[in-house]
């Protein structure tokens, strides 16, 4: 995945590679089968049976019917769509539930329905992340359309309460959304386990291409399409259907399914592993995140007395991060580590190691050296 | 393109194969660089610089400035946000002018529109499928916000009058709007030469992918964006860059901007000789669209009394459409042709044959053959 020159990546929550498997699945229909999936003939029967072939890949994954996975651009366009479609499909509704640590592609289309004369209730996180579900029921009401909380936050990694938010939401006849763009491939679930009617999947976080994802939307589920057009994907989302990434995102499910948790596994032995090393060799350094209940490739360490971008700048031989990489040019503390209780220095403090199925046990070698090393640096001890 | 036992794709304006010099250039960004273009590392600069390395060859093709190229997930995206877009930001202005032979990603956002209380009048076209641009001036008004009429029309192949219609729509300062799906990569043109405020770029249908487009928007035009989220493309456009299908649509950019006209004109050329080979054959054969002013690829013929479906199952040698493949599991007549004042029985008789990069002087010839034969086959004489 990458050339001898290149830093180690441990920006997995970021972005994947594309799994060679799932490039050489695609290759056919970037360079032979080209038809459109619409087309009456051959050229789009053919292609016509292959997205739904990777619809049944994608719907096995998450043990869900075949008619309740939405193709999409992505994981941005999943979350509109399961928010604005929600709230546009139930007008006598207007309330949305959501957290103070959601995803941009969360918060953004809420607040817009916030100046459209909604109540959106931002619901705060304890000291390793999660959502009281407890306190997030005493927000719900009668006019609760949706409540839409991640399934595990980027930056942290901790795992959400999901099964017992969606029960509270159900009590109150509100829908349940979930943004599970960082667990779907890294851990197993089902939909009915997690009790959700709308969940959102994001190819490029499965090593799948950037471009695709999906919207499992519950059978039954009233929703207005967001995309407005040609009527493909049962008319939930119009628009010619990207084959080749279909095909991808399909292949990746399968992949993940195949292995069930075993590649995870090995990822969280790393993962323990540099965090052993790391909290050996730097007293003082800290978790942030649930110690248990957690991704099993994150990592996420606050620094004492240092900033976390000067340790990465002082480790060349690491790519990783401070935060979500839709923040990157922004400088200022993350606000998921505030809303934990930290702060700013504290929050200013911290780095996000993600590791992937490239990684191996000689790369957390390397990174904690590099990393220890910087830290003494920047330090000064 | 097709495999030896595949049939003679003539149905390039439903979507095209991709070039495999296309194919070459994403492949770098499928296997190696996977970086997310938000990412201050390595990995993310150097996917962050190939989509500004696109973006200034999609704006080199159609001669428009950098920062006026948002890249999006194809047609569909494009039209809503440029039509969603453009009315949020002028609320003021309650008014949207369009044709009746627009594609349906056009269609639906103003009919969404309209029931948002809009109003939408529907230009009517002549028996050429034109639109009349005077005819077209006498329905706007200080309350049009938008005027969208699609370059040229993906049945006929009928070019628009643009410029003419966006001088009107400036009169009234209203914003001018065209799909150019069907033109782009076909025939060369400029933002500035067409007078648009916006246009739609597709990449299926300029043999890059299925799932890239990109909107121009005339610097200066302020536009309501309709994927709310990270706030990439200069906030226009949120969710992760495709970066393989970004960097494909700038290759497919600058393939077309390098051959100039001289691909269309090969087409050209084999699509007026098939057009003579079957007119000469079938007496009563007739053309739908404009003689001249129209895409160097389609003709749009329509049998005499027979079924253009009929012809099409008798000449299984061909793989063509009696229309847009947006509509094909739809066997009533086009409404594109029924506006050029065309019978049910005419629209249903017509068949719609659009070559392409890889059509070749044979397979006009197999072509015609098969046509003529089916036409006998079903018509009985």
């Amino acid at each position: 995945m990458s050339t001898p020159k290149d830093p180690i990546y441990l920006d997995h929550n970021a972005t994947t590679p594309v799994l060679p498997e799932v490039v050489d699945a695609m290759l056919p229909y970037l360079r032979e089968h080209f038809g459109n999936p619409s087309s009456a003939h051959v050229y789009g029967r053919r292609t016509h049976a292959a997205v739904e072939t990777a619809r049944a890949q994608v719907a096995a994954l998450i043990a869900c019917g075949l008619d309740e996975v939405t193709f999409t651009s992505g994981g941005t366009e999943a979350n509109n769509l399961a928010i604005l479609g929600v709230s546009a499909a139930r007008p006598e509704r207007m309330h949305i539930v959501s957290s103070v640590i959601e995803h941009p592609a969360t918060q953004k289309p809420c607040a817009y329905l916030e100046t459209q004369g909604y109540a959106i209730s931002h619901v705060p996180v304890d000291e390793t992340g999660m959502v009281d579900s407890d306190l997030l029921a005493t927000v719900l009401s009668s006019d609760t359309a949706l409540v839409s909380i991640m399934h595990a936050n980027s930056e942290t990694g901790t795992l959400q309460p999901i099964r017992e938010i969606a029960i509270a939401a159900h009590k109150h006849g509100a829908l349940m959304h979930s943004d599970a763009a960082q667990t779907t491939g890294k851990i197993s679930f089902g939909v009915d386990e997690l009790g959700v009617d709308l969940l959102s999947i994001v190819g490029h976080k499965m090593y799948a291409p950037k471009g695709i994802g999906a919207l499992y939307i519950r059978s039954g589920t009233t929703i207005a399409p967001q995309l407005l057009g040609g009527g493909h994907e049962q008319g939930l989302r119009s628009g010619t259907e990207n084959v080749p990434y279909i095909v991808g995102l399909g292949k990746a499910c399968e992949i993940a399914r195949a292995d069930g948790d075993e590649a995870s596994e090995r990822i969280r032995n790393l993962r323990d592993q540099l965090w052993q090393r790391l909290h050996d060799a730097i007293p003082g350094l800290a978790l942030n995140g649930h110690p248990v209940l957690r991704l099993p490739n994150t990592l996420n360490v606050r620094f004492p007395r240092v900033s976390g971008n000067a340790v990465l700048a002082n480790a060349p031989e690491i790519a990783a991060s401070t935060g979500s990489a839709c923040h990157t040019e922004d400088a200022s503390a993350s606000t998921v580590i505030r809303a934990m209780g930290l702060s700013e220095t504290e929050a200013l403090g911290s780095v996000r190691l993600t590791l992937g199925r490239g990684t191996s046990a000689g790369d957390v070698r390397t990174a904690t050296d590099a990393l220890v090393r910087a830290f003494k640096a920047v330090s000064g001890s």
